[in-house]
């Protein structure tokens, strides 16, 4: 496996492996706290992911007993307002770049996904979730709204489930996650890692093209009133049918074989 | 019951009886596969649907082991750019016809739907399905993804459960479509026509123009930020109000008493 | 417990007691119906706890076996166009009410909650029932499409299940409200006082100052594309961490101890 830690990575570790990046969030004494360095390491992973044609897919875990606790609080005492706005818009930054960059990111949640932990997790396209994870968004326990992880939270689950969540502060479990569709797949914790690999390594096997395009296009549409995203997608789908790959994935399906990806 | 059969129609059948329209894709060795033929004859027959007052509801179905496999494959080798345009646009029409159209349309589903054929059923008002049922958007597999199913999926379920479902492709069954709202109800398999005409029929015996002001407003609104929706929808209900079917309709709740619909 | 009802209030009683308002729709006999004087004095009531610095949530509930039944049909018999536009615009300004003020409004539905009674419980920040409560938007049946109900209906649950409902007029019970995100909590009838008085007193020991603003984040970010919803709430969450409360509440969590807000 090959291990790249360039030395400005103090907060997580990045590995490639058979088209699957690992990006593992390491501050476990702190829960794995987005720190405004955490979250700018962060950000150069998931664009040095984004550049890399060896990668089909990237999966995003924390290490030690939490996936993320959300905003590093010890950073956040007494600071000016321009540094807020420099933390949050950090933290937009982040989020948006998760979704920006072609390759699907899976985040492999165990233990707490709180504030901007869950925000995070609700961010990624795929979240696999140990049986014990939780998710709650309580920073109104504290004082402080959890006013951008609602964004992704809002945009995940129904917006009661959301509401209340921001109001209460409460946690929910794994499995009332996937009931609400934050989560889409629970399992044993024993079995997380091997559950990720395994649709991982099935996402990281189709056409990167395809996927990329299909990536974007997901979230371009996602924002339009239905006629408008139907105008854009026939677009899409028409170039994309004129692509090596989908030329070469039909002719495959009609021939009962195995389609050759072009781009490998 | 009529039985109305153009010479035209090569792909489908169309019927009516007692208030419902039937209309039935008829390509079974193709698993109804939504070639461009396929296609413009389902556009007229929902056209002519649309222009009947006799007609209370629709039921869309298919002959053969599934409710429909997608677009027809064998026609999308190598065709130009003009083609796949063309394709699409007509598949979009299709859509956006069954929502435009007054009448409610009402999706019997058994066996597989997917792609365009999942699309089709996440399009029509009301969605039933077979125990056997099964729903897939698969076009990563074969280097086409979903792009203009998706913005039907995604629209019915959680974004999470339709971003999961494209990236992998993977199937989800008739109860999952339930939980995730894709679905309305499932029922055993040899139950499913019944249930079809119950709930058709249900639909038929309200006020043909009431249900066609609704239907029109539920898609309108829908793509509205919440305020609009509200200034665009107190007219509708203001107007509806003022229709002879209200009025007879809140007199006959009122005396107890069954409402007569002025417009049979 | 203070009690305040003004003699003007002749629909519903309103009581302030411990940080939470109880606002009681008080029409038993006429199942609650929204009469345009009834929705006048909850507009005014709403209006009057949000400007209360001494409330920290409020309760919506009915009096007698129905927690409400829409719209009074008896005063909508043969009325002018201007009456019923009158009548849907005091209604939208009701539901706009209840979510514009910056107090969180919960719902405590027992019985039926029934086309603009529907739409009430929906408009509400939190939804809570006894199991034997009921939703539906029936209107179709008396040739009165739920028009208006749909925009909150819509908004709350997925968008087949709310066609399904708009267009048979079905009702659903409590468990299928809280699996399609139209409830958050189901609990037995003799409970849910005390359910309800849990979550409010949760909630309204949190600072007022904060959760006003995260609810009217919330609501404003929710009707946004995404971009946009993070460009308005990393200014809304940087805002909120200048707020001395939150300055309090991180401190207080560093420490270990108990915040003590400073608006009280």
């Amino acid at each position: 496996m090959e291990t790249v830690i360039p030395p400005s990575y103090q907060n997580l570790t990045f590995e490639v492996a058979e088209r699957l990046a690992f990006i593992t969030m390491n501050r476990p004494s702190r829960r794995n706290a987005l720190s405004l360095e955490h979250m700018e390491e962060l950000i150069d992973a998931f664009r040095v992911v984004g550049r890399r044609g060896d990668v089909g897919a990237v999966i995003l875990r924390g290490a030690g007993p939490a996936f993320c606790a959300g905003h590093d609080l010890s950073e956040m005492q007494g600071r000016s307002p321009e540094f807020y706005r420099h933390l949050f818009d950090t933290c937009v930054v982040l989020m948006e770049t998760i979704q920006a960059i072609p390759h699907p990111v899976i985040a492999q949640v165990h233990g707490m996904a709180t504030a901007a932990g869950c925000q995070l997790a609700a961010t990624c396209d795929i979240v696999l979730a140990a049986e014990d994870a939780r998710f709650a968004t309580p920073g109104v326990r504290i004082g402080l709204f959890c006013s951008t992880p609602m964004v992704a939270l809002s945009r995940a689950v129904p917006p009661k489930k959301a509401i209340e969540m921001l109001l209460t502060g409460d946690p929910i479990t794994a499995d009332e996650a996937r009931a609400f569709g934050l989560v889409t797949r629970v399992v044993p914790a024993d079995q997380l890692e091997d559950a990720t690999l395994t649709i991982g390594t099935k996402i990281a096997g189709a056409s990167a093209a395809v996927v990329g395009l299909g990536k974007q296009a997901f979230y371009r549409q996602i924002n339009m009133p239905q006629h408008q995203a139907y105008a854009y997608t026939k677009e899409v789908m028409s170039f994309n049918a004129t692509f090596a790959d989908a030329q070469e994935g039909i002719s495959a399906f009609l021939e009962k074989r195995v389609p050759q990806w072009g781009d490998r």
